[in-house]
């Protein structure tokens, strides 16, 4: 194995629950090299979880672990999950839906249910598991660090069976594309969409060229405007808002140098609609 | 030694102070094993600094050298310390009641006074001393890379000289327990109380039953109701508030994916009782 | 090269910029070690990017690579720069400003213009480009695993043309010293002025002894107060303000445990002016 773990989680970093995982896996092996993908994951957020794998889970190395636990079903009898993808990586979650991009768009090849019973911190768990360590840190740092095998973590599974969240398609009618504000990229407040680049192409829209977007929350418009296609936030003023292919190769809406998130409290999840037409022609007569 | 060095402040990771740290740490050996436990204490909070330390410690190889740097009297005259405790961990800290938690539950077995002028990073200190990185830092690097023993660090300490900070023990009286609420778990809001499980048993309560609590913020009552006691928060509804026990072995008041803090504005310390008692039969006539 | 790779951005750690950054560099070389100076850089905050590093850089051993990027201009034609300092410690970055406080404080030795072109990761960048990932992690991580040498980043740059933002000095006219407020120390709201100790030695104040400080936003005056010139904290009262002496050798105006920033929210930046001198004698007759 690559030794390489990757832990992410929504329980912050003030108190000590990521610390005690770090612990746990080094005490696994002193010889592997830990890091977080983020633990700023809004609580009990899977949709955010499973975004947050698909932005980053191909930039590692393969046979790199990775360790999600957004749980909000904690103690219930939802299951534990161990999977492989396409490229060789390995994600180690609970099974409700922390998985749906990365079946989607990376493939899974191989999926096997975590038996916690062989796959548990010794003497923990007598009257409460804390699943992110006793569990997870555990299994995640005895995979990396070579200690057992993937088929070890426990029975097969068939990967149809892995959950899945509702995911929306956007689509394109005429020519109108339909499609929901997936995520923001917190810290700069930009909203990025389901629609693709590939999609978007369909509109034979070029760089420099202007298109119509609408957004929509529910049935209440609260967005529409001509915003300029750009290759980049520099090709507009500073302040003026724009559309562009974002690091997922899929179309997003920012303000340069603002946050459009704030500016016009655009929030994420399939109830928040955008539409892109090609802008109109204006004719002054 | 485990070449593993572990740091806990109040710094915040906003700034460069945690990032010279490691810079000094690094320079010392380049070998060493660094993470974080947390840097979010809140600003000289001594009692969330101890407990983080006893959350969290256990949970680490024996031979790790924790650096804790939680220090409202820096400059004066108290004094800075290291300690080794009964499983092989090593804390550097100023002698403040940091290690309040760890004396009491995890027995220091060895106790000495960092002598600040053999142990200070080279050239520093003409006009100011930043301890956490001058003193703290390159002292627990050096010591976690083996490049001095616990003996260089100073002079024999009495271990009951290091100082703790007041304690308020749970006590059960009749078929009432009576405890503080000491902590948060910052992030999910659940009150963690001084009542340990073992105490709590002694009520007789089996899981799935119920239990009344009540608590009083010094002299005013802020919560009364009777709530299941659960092994696991899937037991209980969405919403539901809940007794369990927490990773600690400790009872803790949460509410299934809400904030049971947020909800009730319910904070820490000794003036914030919690009382348990079986829930009284209720019959209908 | 030392192997070690240190992160600033004004990324945040929410979401999976940063991770994706990490997964890049250690694709390049598993046996790299890599930290975070910090990812909470104010959005766009060139300046206080430039600050962190000539706050942290010196610490750390010599050949250790830093990226920074904070890049409000991305996408501009701004163009990227890696240099050496006197020290031997590398910095990749924006050429924007960054390096500002670095090639005044701490002497560039060498620079050379970033070819993006033969140091982006393959595959990458068809329809965007997010830099911190493909260009300066990459970039970094290949210097620091000794891929590629200092001169393989590409073509040699005057050392003068490093971009550089207005710094104002400090100045001594008769007995008072003016100057303006850089920056905070965020987590406890101290202020750093750009007042060096060797100008304030020139006012003959000794520790203990008291100045009269006025800061100016602009033209209007929002604090002005006597105040000791304390040798650390614990020197005055809690709550009590001092002038000291900071970890950078500048001076810094605080209120021990308590936030100078938030009681008279001062802010930072050339319009922000501070002024010392001795304190007035004051007789009673």
């Amino acid at each position: 194995m690559s030794s390489l773990l990757v832990f992410q989680s929504d329980f912050g970093i003030a108190d000590g629950a990521v610390s005690a995982m770090y612990g746990v896996a080094y005490s696994v092996s002193p010889n592997l090299t830990i890091c977080d993908l983020t633990h700023e994951i809004p609580q009990y957020n899977i949709w955010e979880a499973s975004y947050r794998l698909i932005q980053t889970v191909q930039y590692w190395p393969s046979n790199t672990v990775f360790v999600s636990v957004v749980d909000p079903g904690v103690g219930s009898t939802r299951r534990s999950i161990a999977v492989k993808t396409e490229k060789g990586h390995f994600i180690i979650t609970p099974d409700n839906g922390t998985l749906t991009h990365i079946k989607r768009f990376s493939r899974i090849v191989e999926a096997r249910e975590l038996d916690e019973n062989t796959n548990r911190l010794p003497n923990s768990g007598e009257s409460y598991t804390f699943y992110g360590r006793d569990i997870y840190a555990y299994t995640g740092a005895r995979l990396a660090a070579g200690l057992i095998t993937f088929e070890e973590i426990g029975p097969s599974l068939n990967v149809e069976d892995v959950v899945e969240l509702h995911v929306t398609e956007a689509t394109k009618e005429g020519d109108v594309i339909q499609g929901t504000v997936d995520i923001l990229d917190v810290r700069f407040g930009s909203l990025w969409t389901n629609i693709s680049k590939n999609l978007f192409k369909e509109l034979g829209v070029n760089y420099g060229e202007r298109v119509e977007i609408a957004i929509i929350n529910d049935t209440r418009e609260v967005y529409r405007n001509i915003i300029k296609y750009a290759r980049s936030f520099a090709d507009v003023h500073v302040g003026e808002p724009l559309i562009y292919v974002n690091s997922l190769e899929y179309m997003a809406v920012a303000i340069n140098q603002g946050s459009f998130s704030k500016a016009y409290n655009v929030q994420t999840g399939s109830q928040w609609k955008i539409s892109i037409r090609r802008a109109p022609k204006i004719i002054y007569e």
